[in-house]
């Protein structure tokens, strides 16, 4: 069997939500990672970030409330600090883990910027919670900086745009190591959100989705496969309802008509699907695959998962 | 003329020593990188990292103190955060200048792990400070959890240990980017320091010294030449003496026996004069070059700079 390019997207079960939790989970993610690997893919990794920005994003808040010589951390640089600390959990538990396995491979993480519309409808109209909950005072300065605020059960929170991606700025990058056939972690958090005005990149106040980057990702590297892993073994018709029903496999139209009909969550399976269908358009001949960590080695055998194929 | 690989070596100079100041020094740092790559200079660019995760560390103890359900962050993940962000900075700024100039080349940062040896002597006598100040109480907390400390004017600040960088873990997609002709920044902070145990890369508490790793990715690259970026245009004789002469060039040899005489700064001058003299030993026909960033354009002309050949 010749080789297949795949793009795996990581979710948060795959990591975890505090340093001691990820460096626990990225082990078990490794182990999955590795039977792919092993299975002679070339994989190109993605993964979220929302607890590891948060928790950055806090953290540098709070260095700034308690040292005023602090400058507080735009996201992007937030951004940027979460693909280095979960990037190098990751490459440090799948070299290890393919370092017992006696398998020599290069794994490394790419910084990623991807640019984003400066006209994008997020813009107008932020929805991603991020970071610290605050007091109504806190809220209120940040509503003068000119930050959108939402209020939770838990307190007040900054919310920022979820833009759709543009263009991978290091794509080339990416593409020279995995044409290499070097694993490589790429886009993290969905890539360091960055406007380009007058050959500048800008850092932008926003994230992107994982899933929306994963699919630009498969596209652009015209990968054989999209694997998307998350905390189901498969994508679920009448989800959460008694006649819940697996989808085995679904062709576009057939999904497209599914999300007509409102069968998947629009903040957890739809971007998935959406992500699916966009790089199926581009690819034709590619195949996207929805499951869980804990079923990536029968990825291999297709005794698992949701395929989409166009 | 044959492109020219070269490994840079950019010190505090060169970034800065908040999110603020970095943007834009970064910006400086670029234009005289840009400068290199016009000249037609394959560049790997590495970097210091001590304001930068000082300030991370720093960031994220307090969010331990302040929000307990958050472990600390051990160094080795403040160091790949510090990777992240510094070199998110570099690349992005000088991304923006060489699309500025019309040039068309991928610029990326690959994080970076570097083994260390558990019995490197600096574990046994950790000398680089760290992070926020400490009052006597908390300092007295961090020696129960094993860790140095030492006092300083300022308050008690935590000491790790700057070991000898033993192999660059990632250094086949570093060769393999550089090979590509594309502008690489590793190794970001001396590398994330990691120790090799029974096939485990094991994230050590400890910093590596920017230049010691210069020396060890030129000599790994085989690069033609080591360009240290620091604040002197040159290395000088009797430095900050009245009859302080600079040296235009210099043997291996010369510069053994100016060490005999006590000539470089232990903490500053030394480990460049140490790096050049380590990857001119292993790469004969390679050149180093010491100068000041402000002057990196007269490199190309070798109108400025310490030069040093075995």
């Amino acid at each position: 069997m010749s080789k297949q390019k795949v793009v795996v997207a990581l979710g948060h079960d795959a990591l975890g939500s505090t340093t001691l939790k990820q460096l626990d989970a990225v082990k078990k993610t490794a182990k999955a990672l590795a039977d792919l690997v092993e299975a002679d893919y070339q994989l190109t990794i993605t993964h979220s970030n929302g607890p590891q920005i948060s928790m950055i994003h806090k953290a540098m808040s709070e260095l700034h409330r308690i040292y005023t010589d602090y400058t507080p951390a735009p996201m992007c640089v937030c951004s940027a600090m979460s693909q280095g600390y979960v990037g190098y959990d990751i490459q440090n538990a799948l070299k290890s883990e393919l370092l017992r396995r006696g398998i020599s491979k290069p794994v490394s993480t790419l910084l990623t910027q991807v640019t984003v519309d400066p006209y994008d409808d997020a813009f107008y109209e932020p929805k991603k919670a991020l970071g610290r909950y605050m007091s109504k005072e806190d809220a209120d300065l940040e509503v003068n900086k000119g930050n959108y605020i939402v209020q939770e059960a838990k307190g007040y929170r900054r919310v920022v745009a979820a833009p759709h991606p543009i263009d991978i700025v290091e794509i080339d990058a990416i593409k020279t190591l995995a044409d290499a056939d070097q694993v490589v972690i790429a886009c993290g958090g969905g890539g360091i959100p960055v406007i380009e005005q007058q050959h500048i990149l800008k850092g932008a106040s926003a994230v992107i989705e994982k899933d929306s980057i994963a699919g630009k990702l498969a596209t652009d590297l015209q990968a054989d496969e999209l694997i998307i892993l998350t905390s189901v073994d498969y994508v679920f018709l009448h989800y959460g309802q008694e006649n819940q029903t697996p989808i085995k496999t679904m062709s576009v139209e057939q999904a497209k008509l599914y999300i007509c009909d409102g069968q998947f969550g629009e903040t957890d399976m739809l971007p998935k699907i959406m992500a699916a269908i966009s790089y199926l358009s581009a690819v034709p001949s590619g195949k996207a695959i929805i499951t869980s960590l804990d079923k990536t080695a029968d990825i291999i055998s297709e005794k698992t998962g949701t395929i989409i194929t166009s």
